[in-house]
């Protein structure tokens, strides 16, 4: 199956909203194998979405509309859509009753513009929304399917789940499946590297890699029509999947990397603390994201300056003066005064030039020791990455979860 | 000037890569009065890029294309477009011998598909890349102009100011001058609504709001033939920002809330620590990710438990048992820590229910102390924030800087 995806909204044209709607849907398709052939977005005007919905019906089998369903006055893709397709709409009646409800709880004022939202063309199908008043649309015309969902991405994305996935898996007469592979601890062109011959010769299972904030995620497709078939197939990928990347493959969940150590420290029960230098509080911060983290992380030290170093972690000023603070001996020293200081079952230091400015010769920039620890075991490495104070910054933090990770799992 | 993008990439189709393109061009676009209609992406197929090329050149004054200009097989945006032209290719001796001399010092082996990337449409003007290998092209014919751009974004965006904007500026008789406001400490919907009167009657100078992470911002673009009046309209309209806004205007340049807090700090020469519970490293995060910050700031504590509270910020049991840990008191107790622990001549602390879990009637989620302080003064806010646990987070820590950068301006 072809597809297309429209994407409507003046705010998209100007640039003051990233289209991040076409990149959730593109993902999702491609996942339960229809092949996204186009996007288009174009603003709240009525003239060019039919010219698009012209040249969309003509060249793919399914139209994806985004935006344009709400009740004000710019939102005119229901109206224009219905038109093309020559529907007069009908106010119905079940969504008038829902609308009504749903304001009355809300306590704002129900408008008669909120009403247009349900005026449904004749012959569409209603595709509930969970999340929202606007209702989508489905309409089947010339064996071309059109879908119109809300722009707002949460709506958008409970509706096509709940609505949109499942009648598109029924039209096709093939099964597709996907599984996920999320790495960590290698780079996306590293990994690439790694499946090259695999992504040269895919036909089926078909293989993409895509890179995360904090991982890379390796997802790979099989259709067929016959289920047991496709087992086979994804299992015999997976193996080799599994003997390249072996235990750097963390979740096949799609959990993100941060998460995963987050799950891991609850789950064995074990309590964190960490000292930064050069990330500043990003470990920190992603480990805060997770909720109900508190039960395991208690205390963070962003520690910038040796005297920071010093005075909160107690790391000695002779190491401080004889190796520096970007050095193996510090970023151990920074670990045990952690342990020692807060109680805690694991530690984690990191220390490093995240440029622009800082570097020489014997420490450039990209320069970074971290470390991970408990009270058995103490493991520091010393890492160059490239790239700059950003992507410095980031790799350091991710080099981080994934040396955790591994302590948490060898913990006894 | 109507403008459409095109951007070439089977990553985009696949979801693999977000269209940040996109965004990008259109945002510098629509501030020098050029019209974006059009957003179509599509993948390494030069069937499909001749059909959207056609249809483009019928709608548009100007097409930029971006994507598709590299080295490898998959790269064919200049060979269709050219062959769409009816221009022959031809090799450029100073680009074969630029890329030489690139590959020269950067020691990487070049190779023959390098060399595709020298080949030029004959009649087109070359655009230089600052930032990578792929030249850009100009192609004018039948009254359109298209450009191909390189797809990273590093490289279009360098040649896009270098190389396109001139040209674009040039076309037009019009001067189109923007302004730009970035506000702190309040939402995007509250500044629309401010501004509600002025989008509705609109023409020129038109206004446009965009949410970033850290602010909001306005911008107005006034468009004629004559730079005074330019000028005088561009004022008017900024007199009524200005006084609708007030101080908190925080820049005029784009630059970020916390890169201004950041060089208020430096130019002021204060020092700072950081103390934060329920945004856990995301202050120090955002100040670490400042080049050059560690003149200013030198330590920040994520202090999740009452214990960390204790022990770290000094705060007192008895506030923390009579008042609780998400209370005026405690927000007060932990800058006071800060002041005396750290010796920094300024604090900023953060205590509250970030959720989804923890939030009581008394102390629903949401619900977030923040204080700042200095030797002299200590100002502690009680807030309300909305949305889930990454929303409130976000907007603690955006109200921290917009409260710090208050106390800093007032700091004598």
């Amino acid at each position: 199956m072809k597809c297309e995806l429209l994407s409507i909204g003046t705010e998209l044209l100007t640039g003051a909203t990233l289209n991040t709607n076409v990149n959730y849907l593109s993902t999702e398709l491609s996942a339960i194998g229809v092949d996204v052939h186009y996007h288009t977005t174009i603003g709240d005007n009525p003239k060019r979405l039919r010219e698009c919905l012209d040249i969309a019906v003509n060249r793919v089998d399914c139209v994806i509309i985004t935006g344009g369903l709400g009740p004000t006055q710019d939102d005119l893709t229901k109206e224009t859509v219905a038109s093309f397709f020559n529907m007069p709409l009908k106010r119905d009646d079940q969504q008038v009753k829902k609308l009504k409800k749903r304001f009355e709880n809300s306590g704002y004022p129900l408008t008669e513009n909120n009403f247009r939202q349900c005026d449904i063309p004749v012959g569409a199908a209603i595709l509930d929304n969970s999340c929202g008043t606007a209702p989508g649309i489905h309409i089947e015309k010339n064996n071309v399917d059109v879908f119109m969902l809300p722009g707002v991405p949460r709506e958008m994305k409970a509706m096509f789940t709940e609505s949109v996935l499942p009648v598109l898996k029924s039209k096709s007469n093939q099964i597709v499946t996907s599984r996920y592979y999320n790495i960590c601890d290698m780079g996306e062109s590293q990994i690439e590297n790694q499946l090259l011959d695999l992504i040269k010769q895919q036909t089926n299972p078909t293989i993409a890699t895509y890179a995360g904030v904090e991982e890379v995620t390796v997802r790979i497709t099989a259709g067929g029509t016959n289920a047991a078939e496709i087992k086979k197939l994804l299992d015999q990928t997976e193996s080799v999947i599994n003997e390249r990347f072996g235990s750097r493959i963390f979740s096949r969940d799609r959990t993100t990397l941060s998460k995963t150590v987050g799950e891991l420290l609850k789950a064995k029960g074990l309590s964190l603390s960490t000292a930064e230098s050069c990330t500043g509080g990003q470990i920190a911060a992603a480990l805060t994201a997770i909720p109900g983290i508190s039960e395991v992380y208690e205390t963070g030290f962003v520690t910038y300056s040796n005297n920071a170093k010093k005075t909160l972690l107690g790391v000695p000023s002779d190491i401080l003066d004889t190796y520096g603070a970007v050095s193996h001996q510090t970023a151990e020293a920074m670990c045990q005064g952690l342990l020692e200081r807060t109680g805690s079952d694991l530690a984690v230091s990191v220390t490093g030039i995240a440029g622009p400015g800082g570097g020489s010769e014997a420490k450039p920039v990209g320069l970074v020791y971290i470390g991970v620890a408990d009270h058995q075991h103490k493991i520091i490495e010393k890492c160059r990455f490239n790239g700059d104070r950003h992507q410095i910054q980031r790799r350091s933090v991710n080099k981080a979860f994934a040396m955790l990770r591994n302590l948490i799992i060898t913990h006894d």
